[in-house]
């Protein structure tokens, strides 16, 4: 993949955030994804590595996880 | 100020996360530094907001807190 992966959960910690990243990055170089609103999205991001929200997953795999908003199990809920 | 300002310390996840970074954004709008030889500026980056490291605080202002690797009063040791 050549893009990265924005996953938030549509808390105000994470709004902010994406608009921070889309502003650094591009949001042409951004695929995001709203797990409270997919929740079928989250086993995807757990293998991916993604332990809290915001959290931008780069083109080489790596995880940023931004301001531990939220933890999955919160979203998860 | 323009550039993107990325605090960090030294430890392996703040180097990790300093080249996801400069891969994302781009070296030449990253003024980097590090706290822990250069601690006569902590705490011009708490000022700032940077309540850990690795931090990136954006051109507008806003602080992204990254992994949370380390607090910066760990830093300060």
């Amino acid at each position: 993949m050549s893009k990265s992966i924005f996953y938030h959960a549509g808390c105000p910690v994470c709004i902010s955030a994406e608009h921070d990243v889309i502003d650094l990055i591009g949001g042409q170089n951004i695929t995001i994804i709203h797990l409270g609103l997919n929740k079928d999205l989250i086993n995807e991001a757990e293998e991916r590595g993604v332990k809290s929200v915001p959290a931008l997953v780069t083109p080489s795999g790596n995880v940023l996880h931004i301001n531990y908003g939220a933890s999955l199990e919160d979203v998860k809920g």
